[in-house]
């Protein structure tokens, strides 16, 4: 049986122990300290001091999480905002990172999460660039390309770029690189200062639990704060937003990547989901997912029908990805037995693997259904 | 002594009865209701049924939460959706009037709450267009002009203006016009399918009670959703969003409008305050706040040093802003004695009155706090 130094860290999570929980990738379980946190906001926070609480640790709320995940991202204090969903975070990304260019595309990979191929493709309208979709193995970066758009753990197969090589390839011929962790944050060392990341976007929802739609987070560093100009000029992101000026003049810092008034119910829902990384290590975190996904792994992948797409080497995420003809309806069946993945189309099964919560037993668990129900 | 026909309805409310509170302009106070339905959101759909979740209630609820205010606001079905920040839905809007124009401007009045004037002159930026603020009342609209972008009731001097006349206006010289609802949705009756709005914003933390930083919505006539087309294409705005596809195809209705994954928790605060509308006619509660900001507007204006800014007729919203040269302390000193209103600068003092929680007895106890202080 495998070791886990981290089978403590399942009671922080309200779990229901007769379901076998392997969609943590897409939407995280509650930690358990979330309810009380949340009950404080409302009663106490919002109906107790009102309009004061403004003043009184809401409207730096963004930062302050932003620093709390900016830990477990690599990025030292004042770098990551909270702020908005993914999506439109990529579109101040990606505008901010073109602006002014006088080179001509964009380049994405080409099994992107839809939303930044979606993004990425606006923004190119926008601004007269080209898209240009590519096979990450293959990246060839050109001295026409401006930025390069790349997705840290793919969301189908579960595969895990190298965030170091691919960034210095795009620095050796002079384009940025935005990366996408929503895949990724949380559950395995990341280092965007050592490595120069330009800017990085990621969303809270899935493997730092933050709750179904938590806002999501921009990191821009320290040094391009001052050239980061981005056309969601609300008034949060201003120098002086009480002074209510007729002209936007942007924070000096990374509150310019603010617009509108942020979202504070679901924004200390999240604060109060990421106590738990306070008892955590990350290459413990990391370490487990390995050996689980290896489990499960090396459980399911001789049964029949079935083909594991997420690599079996150390550049993965923390799912195992498996094509089957009825990925559809096989993941429906699963489901009835409460064993909970997902499927994305046309033919895969997804299972996420939760270092935090998720056990070797869930693994074995849900491997013993699938082989039923084949 | 005045009737109140909305007497009952303050019983709705998690008040503190030894706080005078007059901010519901910038922050409605919380329903009773809010706190045990967010808690069945965090315990149960979040943490029994997780994933399973989005598919029983969650995608659907910026369409179904953005019928109920589309009541309020005179929209028929289909047409409001709840989603991102007041300054996100603006871009959008703003985005998608002037596409594809051969006008060369946009017009904002020059009044205009800070982000909606620094938004505007983003769009304008990113566009190519020129922006010219004008003074509403002498709103002069050309065969240049694009589109016209006004709020409703002025946040600084609490003037409504008039939407029938002024969208008519627009329409006349061939512009369309994007209102923003912020301070007057849900108290006091707005007809936007029957003046022909072309579209609209608005908040729903003011007077709608949704909560701090809760999402705001937009307005998107059915006539025009095929015409409709915003840069902020996320995922959820997708004709098919889960089938996955590597190119953009919008929604066929308004959720078109919508752009990343929607921030559940905050909007199900909403949905959840939204019920105290089923239990009131719009029709009162305009009368009540016309009422209550005369009560209190006779109470003050004599004052020394003061002077009332917010117009004596009908044609204003539900707030009393007055001016005093020393509006900052004066507001902080109100404060200090359990009177909570807000300062905006340099100068005026405003007093929100939400006719579905504040009292007669309210602005007495208000305007005698601010005598002594006087």
């Amino acid at each position: 049986m495998n070791h886990d130094p981290l089978a403590h860290v399942r009671a922080l999570f309200d779990l229901d122990d007769s379901v076998v929980y392997l969609d943590g990738n897409s939407l995280g379980a509650p930690p358990k300290n979330v309810a009380a946190r949340v009950q404080d906001v409302i009663a106490n926070q919002w109906g107790r001091r009102l309009i004061r609480s403004w003043s009184e640790g809401w409207w730096t709320a963004p930062e302050r999480i932003g620093d709390r995940i900016g830990k477990l991202v690599g990025a030292a204090p004042g770098q990551v905002v909270v702020a908005d969903s993914t999506s439109v975070n990529l579109f101040k990304a990606l505008m901010a990172a073109v602006r002014g260019t006088d080179r001509s595309e964009i380049v994405v990979d080409a099994g992107t999460f839809p939303t930044d191929g979606y993004i990425a493709r606006s923004v190119a309208d926008l601004t007269g660039l080209a898209l240009r979709p590519v096979d990450p193995d293959h990246l060839a970066v050109h001295d026409r390309t401006a930025v390069v758009l790349l997705n840290h753990v793919d969301y189908r197969t579960g595969r895990l770029l190298d965030m170091a090589e691919l960034t210095a390839r795009a620095h050796a011929a002079g384009a940025k690189v935005v990366w996408d962790l929503c895949h990724s944050a949380g559950v395995l060392p990341i280092e965007l200062d050592r490595l120069n990341v330009d800017l990085a976007v990621g969303c809270t929802y899935k493997f730092l639990n933050g709750g179904p739609g938590s806002p999501a987070f921009l990191y821009v560093p320290t040094a391009a704060q001052p050239g980061f100009h981005q056309p969601l000029t609300g008034w949060t992101g201003h120098r002086a937003p009480f002074a209510m000026t007729p002209d936007y003049t942007p924070d000096g810092g990374v509150s310019r990547a603010r617009a509108g008034t942020p979202d504070i119910v679901s924004m200390l829902t999240l604060d109060a989901a990421l106590d738990v990384w306070d008892q955590v290590d990350l290459r413990d975190v990391r370490a487990k997912g390995l050996a689980l996904t290896a489990h499960f792994r090396g459980l399911v992948e001789d049964l029949p029908g079935i083909e594991v797409i997420t690599p079996a080497d150390e550049w993965r995420g923390h799912q195992v990805s498996l094509r089957h003809r009825d990925a559809e309806s096989l993941m429906r069946r699963l489901i009835e037995r409460d064993v909970i993945g997902d499927h994305r189309p046309p033919d895969v099964l997804r299972f996420g693997f939760a270092p935090l919560y998720n056990s070797f037993e869930d693994a074995e668990r849900a491997a013993a259904v699938l082989k039923e129900l084949l």
